[in-house]
């Protein structure tokens, strides 16, 4: 019941690191949209590791095949299937994985829960998973774009090198420009040489990623237990790694008072608007035409090339050191997750707003 | 459809400030079970407003009246029907509030939405509304309290004032001996100033609070979309005035590399522990049996007593003045509520993981 | 989680024969629309025992009491909570049924599934949990009516005597003009003679409503799991008693050939039409804009006033007889049932279609 | 959201009759569960049309390959991602079918709600939708054997050739010894030599199934609005042609009175069992232990080699007239069908049961 995501717009996942895919069924997709399977490739290839020295050397080429939904390159309303089919997959690098928990990793829970694993490049729990919430983002994003409503997450920090300005003190178009997706090109670099130097140590680093949503009209979310917050961290939440979720002004405005916190209206030539946006576009649970932001907390990866202290499957103490290639920092990686996972939510409630009125 | 939270045990709520009473429907609850209705209501009592000078004067009896699945004081496994009637409750207060959307509630949004509004009290958007969460979590805590499990928050921190330690740091049994909910009496001292402060200038703080569950047993949390800490996420932030939500090392973590912030395991007496818990208790979105441990951000609550610029319902701009009563700080009456929360979300998931095996 | 119905519009509902009283939550009920509480009391006394010696003669108010989401007169888009408090519920004349199990009834096996049993009346399992359906049904009904949608039962069959022609073939607005509600006044007579005959008896017969709904707009439904002929036999069997479902034409075609059965298109004057309707207005699962009728069958009420064998609570072999009052057909109280489960379905589905497009 | 089926163990299907392939995930399949996948493989050859003279010619292959969920020959308790790829699929065969509504298929339904329509072999309103419940079927089918539970389902009418007798009156090893999959081979060999007259005429036939499910456990069901019955109905009506259900004594019942309907209880050894079973093995919308049984009614297939009046896409009237191969009656085929949605339900209705006690 839990590998899918959505009310009416929902993606069911399936696959493996290392079986042969990565796919998933994209229902109550509208119908009539012309299928970019470009732009969909385009989103891909944003997740895609090996992308540059900041991430895993792995070649992953990533090609999604759809299987249905699509007639003459529209959707028509029907689910629409799909795969990324696994390639180059040495599951033999992980045969040392099959009697031992990683630190950190799920090997140990999903083993208690399900009493089997598949130990290869961590199965299920693998990142590679986020393939398939990546391709529904992108037709997501294909619908919200015919709504005028854009999504753009970035890096905001990493280690201790974070961005002090808000989303909108930065020229957002600037973000694919550096490999680390940051939309200030000094601080870019700093967070570069930082992974860079993590990365030699054969150790992991952290941080953030911000995500703004512009053009979301007024009335998206409901009032009590689907608020359009809740239903955003719930999402950011499911992706691995992800360890806070903040929206608006977030932990920041814990040393505010009210009187300096709250978003007071006026009329900006008829439209109802707000002087600061603290509510982070949200209100009551609902969107209130404002640009919805929010922040994601991320941990370093917990896959590391040190030594390890560790039990294996029999709880024996042991030791693990991992080999070879790794992702010294998810955070570049994590950007077109956190946009996906933002888009279905978005397009989701979208729909489900339609609903409220006869 | 979002007037429920849960998969299995699953609370349905109703209700408005000024109507005639907060209730809701509890499927799901085992049968069996005793109903200890003192506790229920000694739960109601901790959320109530007006039991000390920190919180609004406003006096609510706040009686639970259960109205079915309970036979001969158990639970019979039937949806147990329950309501708080509204009492005293001044809707004429309200009636200033009719042709004006207060900065930061919801009376903008609902109205775009809705198009339609229950002014007197927030109606719908009220923090009453809490009430239905925390009846549905007495009852989970109930049956938690069978199991082993034990749920506890409390205020970390109020304004600057902050707990810079774990929550294993502190004696939790010293949480209710002060009014801020603050297992440390020092700093509960300084929070209760503070408050008391704000509350003389008719404004109003946020803050923190902290949540640790103990004796949840391994393995419940789905892989993928229902991590575990996605629903405490998604729980969490259906709370109003809830701004941010981190788990296990949190934010703090993003300093710290991989090799900082793993979990190594071991072998403690036959048991596999993990040394830290940095995790939180959640690994790969699932628990591992260590302690499960998050913290939420509150505003500051936004009804103050300054006057504030706004706009009227016709757009019109306009200035708000809020008169009489107020609360200073939401954090206190917080706690019961987001201890519901986390009981409601561990519950069904315990119902939920019996489902995993045939 | 199966005490709700409905997706969007849906109705989560509470209560025992002799608890307190019988209510629910409608959740998802569009806002602005006028609350006629006097339609939703008739519809109530519709489905009310003791209206005419066809039935039992007890006496049930059933007055229902709102309890909040209507605001000066109108639905405000939050949840509906509401009750029908029991009254003279005379506890002590089930104290015999304590101890067995009553033939063809729920009372062994919600034992086994709870271990726990509120026998008065039959606990849950009773027919007065019905109000709750026919509450959020008379609801459902005035926004339909809006809608130009118009649903109506009726019995067709009592025992062995049957109403041979289609719905079309009868003046409807004969039907509530005769105690079994049945549009053809002569068979009308035969079949209250003989629901009077088993009465005497101290027996019970069945038979088959029909039921047909009028001015759905094409496209309403699923196009596989959920198709609409599958949601109405869903709710219709979840209706106590209810043994069959049959929709068009039903098992009477099981003698038409292909070439007879299907529905031929013609344009009628630009509009899209077929000659027959054999299809009873659903085609792939969607209304095609004809009529839709369907046909639910009702089994004798199990409750007779004759000696049955029976086990006790201890497995042990007896006898049981009820005394006093007993309704010999349940038809007439059901047509009020299988309108509101059809007017929720419908409204449903109504509001789900608007997610289709973008 | 209705391409799903299914509450814990959930099937969510995708394909076109004309596109890649028919698939689909299965969610929440027990770990553990050896899959035979030569076992599936039979359940689809059932299905598959051109298995003798009385269904199409067809040659449809229908192999299917497991994409996820199954590692070392087991379920791993992660989502089974699976397709049947479609072959030999002449889409040209259908280019009349683009410009002109099939009387009673769903071209004139899906064009209306959707906007579009692939239109090749009928695209996802075509029965090869069928293929993902039989793989999802087979494997539900694994699990319950391993709980003693099995499904067969058989053909018990065609056109107006009837068993007369009970399901418990036929040796069911013969069922699939012939042709229609009839458990009486006199009266197999009628139906098939109706069915071939009929489609010597380029008609078609339609008919009933009779399914019965042995060795339930007591207490599978949901009380109120997920009683068992409406489960079985819910999914027997999501499959095409499908136009009537009945469970237990069903439609018969009319005629008999509550005292000769009533299924009475006595102790056979110390367990409770009933005399009769005209309640079909469920009582309060429960599983009682016996066995369970219902009937379903299938319409003849739609496409007809005779002309047929109609109208085209742009609504004028039209004759129609297919060409080539045809199925005379889908029953033989439906009957694996009708077992796996039963296999679907019960499996999902067991693992729900489990969330009932603490």
């Amino acid at each position: 019941m839990f590998n899918s995501f959505g009310n009416i717009f929902r993606l069911t996942s399936f696959g493996e690191s290392h079986g042969k895919g990565i796919g998933g069924v994209i229902d109550g997709f509208p119908p009539g949209i012309t299928i970019d399977e470009e732009f969909v490739q385009q989103e891909l290839n944003r997740r895609r590791p090996g992308q540059s020295i900041l991430t895993t050397a792995r070649k992953e080429p990533d090609q999604v095949e759809f299987l249905s939904g699509i007639f003459e390159g529209k959707s028509t309303g029907c689910p629409i299937g799909f795969i990324v089919w696994n390639k180059n997959q040495h599951s033999n690098d992980y045969n040392n994985l099959k009697e031992v928990y990683r630190p950190s990793h799920a090997d140990y829970t999903y083993t208690v829960k399900y009493g089997i694993r598949d130990h290869r490049g961590g199965g299920r729990s693998s990142a590679r998973e986020t393939i398939s919430r990546v391709v529904a983002g992108a037709l997501a994003k294909l619908a919200l774009r015919q709504l005028g409503i854009s999504i753009t997450a970035y890096t905001s920090q990493v280690g201790a090198i974070k961005l002090e300005g808000s989303y909108s003190d930065y020229d957002l178009d600037l973000i694919e420009t550096n490999d680390v997706r940051c939309p200030d090109p000094v601080k870019a670099k700093e967070m570069a040489d930082l992974i860079y130097k993590v990365k030699g140590e054969g150790d992991t680093i952290g941080g953030t990623l911000t995500c703004v949503i512009k053009g979301c009209p007024i009335g998206l979310g409901q009032p009590v237990f689907g608020k359009l917050q809740a239903a955003l961290a719930n999402g950011m939440l499911s992706i691995n790694a992800a360890k806070a979720f903040e929206y608006g002004i977030g932990f920041k405005g814990i040393k505010m008072k009210g009187s300096e916190q709250n978003d007071v209206f006026y009329n900006n030539k008829g439209r109802i608007e707000t002087h600061t946006n603290n509510s982070g576009g949200i209100q009551g649970g609902i969107s209130n035409g404002e640009d919805i932001y929010f922040r994601v907390v991320f941990k370093p990866i917990a896959t590391i090339l040190m030594e390890q202290e560790t039990v294996n499957i029999d709880g024996v103490d042991t030791t693990l050191k991992a080999r070879g290639r790794h992702d010294a920092c998810v955070l570049p990686r994590a950007v077109p997750i956190v946009e996906a996972m933002a888009a279905i939510t978005i397009l989701d409630y979208y729909l489900l707003d339609k609903t409220t009125q006869l």
